[in-house]
């Protein structure tokens, strides 16, 4: 008996998901812009879910979020991608901004049904940021390019790290889709995740006016707070993996049902009797069980963090990411693992390219080498071992 | 942030098994009868935790129960198994017995905090139960042998279920400790969970008066409720394998920590600060967490089928079956691995007998056992693939 | 210091793969006929290797022709298919046939370089062949359709088997190519060994002259000798897959050289210097070395029994079969998750469509389904514990 | 057909091997000194197999050395290791002593079939050689402690590693049993290898003549043939560890065989012709048959290695260490999960203590940790991505 929570989100990601799912295969192949599964996920009201009802929000939690995503990642890896992403950008205005500024954006946001991009990713040498006139308070001039930038070209707006060139700190600001100088390079053209739109993105001189600091990211002004992000992020990309192998999973039970034949030396009358299939099956489906639990759980912890708000101390946040580090690692290490066992309860005839059974592992294999899986469980062992907290990073 | 519900029954459990901790591996090797620890187990109230509190009982639910076999099994795989067996021995009165039965017997077992031990492993030939006088309200006379039969010996009742010679049903019975004509073999003499008193027995024409009689155990009788012993001990088991994983991976983490050398060739300066190490320890920290988070979500299951009673239906008998079956693929899978893997992160001088690291692979390999992991597998996998349940035996 | 036989097979097997591999991703997305692939092969007098001298052969062996096709394999895996196919397709002249007809079919073949495609699969329902006259010796007509036909449509000749109407007997024939009747369906679009002209195949009345009859391939006329072909497709499988994850390997470890950057919270100058990149190398660098050293094993062996002939007993030819499994087993549990590992190895950029990594992993997570691996575990598993042999089969 | 090259020296350690394991069992619980095992390697001449003809030796190469040393460890993993260490240690007198000192030695270890032993573990402190009169010339006094001293206590001499105390470089001599001032520990009270007489040993003022010095183990004398004793001896691991699989499974396919049950789920007559209890045996012997093909290879190239003799070059000695290197790495993954896996197969009774089936797991598991595995796979994996050999270490 399942105890499961189904709430009203669920149900909405999975309806959303079910005609995400219709043709997922060929919107995969096109490699186009996500413009109308945007427009799906607006139609369902998951931009919103986050933001408070009083803004015009759907005022579900946390863990509402990450289950989301979960669900959408069943049927489609890269719009859970976007939708997921999305929730953390969008975050930044709760955990970073000041209250003015966060209502300001949430009330534009929340009713508009925006989706927020992002071009964060720290691997690359940083965007400048110059101010106009007399430091923050005038505005900036953005310049400068990123490799990846998910979200940047779908996105209504997007959330930018640079550095303003006066004080060398690093600064959050918000940048609308359309505004001149900002060129996404339309050059996303990878194994997986082809619907991301994770393309690279230039900025010229775009006007950043005052109102579109968000504040800072960096080390002097972080916070237990403000440093949610990276556990957020993390939990997110947890979520995805184990949603896109109940994907995978599902998507394989029912060729072994409907199409798979015994194989010739098997006593068994159809594949999916045969022994060696189902115990393969079961493995993998209990495996991600265990990885369900722990994601429900660190939407739990994630939840409580967050509404801890400006009490959550260091030691919490350190937890909570430790515990999201743990799912990182299971998730990533199930997904591509049982992305390309699928095949061998399927059989030969599913690597037809009507089929596209590959499409699984090409979405999780991207992925997942956002960052090595080997530094997470590194991070996992050294908690256990010697009890520490990695500082903050957009990594850890 | 960990979000973690820390009972009494926890704060119980953990205090036994610190307890239970500083002689593990003396007790292990001396093999002898757990008389002390049975009583250890009595003195904090652990075996009438699951007794309403109105028969002097702890009033806790199988969610308690299952995190206290799990706590004890982090210091002692042996006393967590009589710990976890006696709570599903004891739980027939409850599930299998009518309600006069049930009220008799556990007014008797509640304040005494018997433990209770069982004769019911079903690989061997059943034990034969012959009616004295007429038929089952005269009570029977007992007599076989069991191979397997943990607590009897050291329980102060047990469950024990033989064959009516006159109906040919399988009937449950009660037999008290130092009956006349119960010879435990005193055999046991195995690889692991060497205090878990799970030797043989012979039953002589032992009298057993017919109040001792709890009731049916087949088929005939089965119903969704009284079939709940399968899941729970296979609950059991799931709960004591991931005790026994934590608890090898922290007396690891200790020796690492304390003693454990820098390979000449690492560029770390101590054993927990090598790379192989932490990483080797956090993918299977990882790996354990989702396990417990897997387990926690087996027990709210298993409170919530207790707690439908008779209207627990064999769907959710099913359901509730397969989660477990679930969480005994992936412990069993960690817990072999996880238990020979810790050498690798202490290196040579802990496979030193004075450290006995191995007690727990020894444990966990003697148990994992029990029932071969492949046809649990292959459980899952029938149910994901074609949503089949399996027929009630005392292993689905 | 390894001791490397490096014949002149091996070094022309290498030229030609240095070829291939120069535009390898190119013609593996253009999905196009092998022609001038195949036409390379010839230039290299690949194909006539197994054939004697005395037919303008090039009096290779066995170990020499399984070495070709693994070199051959490291650059490009569809015409390592090719290659090893033909070698086993033209070698029933050898097993199969009787004196006159391989000699008259091996000196056609010989100073020709032709490729030798099969329309054999047995999963498919026989093809049919109509005796022309007065039975075989008179000529049949075939009919009928094979789902996967490797190398008809890019072959010089095929080796087809079908069942001889009248008598019921499976019979094998030569189809050459452009035979009025043979119609290639050009549907092979799988994820995998896209190059390797597996498609279906469609025989109308094609006329087959009775010297086009190689001989019998049933159970009857069995003989150690014409049984051959199955652990000699089997041992090219083995061949052709560590060649692929040789392949893999190496061009991941050229870019990890190259352009792979060091993480961000690793204390290695580059990524050919972090500790976890190196184990991993190192690891699957391992088992590729074992698994080349069992398949020189299986190529001596397989030498061994073909210079047996007539000799061959069904338990030397029971045995060969049993090493050649072990490889199979081997080599394409390596396969398949060497060439996903790769990835973790390379980093993020390297999913890129321009670098095209993900070739190796495609090629061989299609062809390692050609026979379910767990029924040839079993198989290895049954010799192991009960001393059989499996019947032969086209699969055993 | 396997080709296996059966030789005399296979035949005779097979011999020893049937005589070892009819009491392996009780003798690894005895832990006794192996006084009567040595005894038994003598009388099938293998100690003197290495040596040549002319000195009484039995001219065998290293490749029967290494079979030998597997085929012990099949039956007795202990005993494998004392036979495998004596060859390497024998070996400085061919590799690093003079030709007049090796001869004499030669000439006395011959006829008489000593065991050598030896203290040369170089993670201990360095023991010191106080030269006696003038430098070398009029021999020395050693005195220090050694924690782990594999033969010392049982051989009949062994080399030792010491600092010259005026000099400062490392010194290898021989001390002979029973010499004054030599006290062995007893204290070897270990997991595994319990009869491998591994404990401490502790010199005091041990007066070691001229004539026993062989000569210089440092990186100033080291020469391509003086180095050869890591390659070796990391050899005899990687024969060693295979014997033992080979030994775990030959044990368990027996007890399949006789004495384990069908699984009451199973549709199968018999445990021995379970689907999965085959093919877990297969997966486990096809990794077998790959790692003792890989152990061949390295065998023939220590073969090659050893008759270079002064021609031979650093970098074909680190081509050998490499190879050897990838054999460590299989090898001592297979045992580990081989060992314990071998009660999947057998089922819950062969964990009986009479069974006694862990010895195996016990013996690699203890063993395998001589050094980290890890380090080996980066050894591995540093030569194949950045082409290097590891400096000479007693370890690499």
């Amino acid at each position: 008996m399942r105890t499961e929570q189904t709430t009203d989100w669920t149900l909405a990601a999975r309806d959303a998901a079910a005609k995400l799912a219709v043709d997922a295969l060929e919107r995969d192949r096109a490699n186009a812009e996500p413009l109308a599964e945007a427009q799906l996920l607006r139609e369902h009201r998951l931009p919103s879910l986050l933001l408070p009802t009083s803004v015009g929000g759907g005022g579900g939690t946390w863990a509402d979020a990450l289950r989301a995503v979960r669900e959408v990642a069943v049927a489609d890896g890269s719009i859970a991608q976007l939708l997921g992403y999305h929730y953390v950008n969008q975050a930044n205005l709760a955990w970073v901004a000041d209250e003015p500024t966060r209502r300001r954006w949430q009330e534009r946001t929340g009713p508009a049904q925006w989706l927020w991009g992002d071009a964060v990713n720290p691997v690359d040498p940083d965007l400048t940021l110059t101010p106009v006139g007399d430091g923050a308070a005038g505005g900036y001039r953005l310049s400068g390019r990123k490799s990846f930038a998910t979200g940047v070209s779908s996105g209504d707006v997007s959330v930018v790290s640079g550095l303003d060139s006066s004080t060398g700190r690093s600064v959050l600001v918000v940048v609308e889709r359309g505004a001149a100088g900002v060129q996404p390079g339309g050059d996303w053209d990878n194994l997986g995740q082809r619907l991301s739109a994770s393309g690279s993105v230039t900025f010229t001189d775009v006007e950043v006016p005052a109102e579109n600091v968000l504040g800072f990211l960096d080390g002097e002004a972080a916070t237990p707070r403000a440093s949610l992000v990276t556990p957020a992020i993390q939990a997110v990309f947890g979520g995805f993996y184990v949603g896109v192998v109940r994907g995978a999973l599902q998507t394989a039970a029912e060729y072994t049902r409907s199409t798979s034949r015994a194989w010739l030396l098997s006593d068994s009358a159809s594949a999916a009797q045969d022994p060696y299939v189902l115990a393969t099956y079961g493995r993998l489906v209990a495996r991600l069980r265990a990885a369900e639990a722990l994601a429900d759980q660190a939407g739990a912890a994630l939840v409580a963090a967050d509404e801890a708000g400006d009490d959550l101390t260091w030691h919490e946040r350190g937890e909570l990411a430790e515990l999201v580090a743990a799912l990182k690692v299971v998730s990533s290490d199930l997904a591509v693992e049982a992305t390309s066992a699928v095949f061998e309860v399927t059989g030969a005839r599913a690597t037809s390219n009507r089929v596209g059974l590959d499409r699984f592992w090409r979405n999780v294999r991207t992925h997942t080498l956002h960052d090595p899986v080997q530094y997470k469980a590194r991070e996992v062992g050294d908690h256990f071992v010697n009890g520490t907290h990695p500082e903050f990073t957009l990594y850890t």
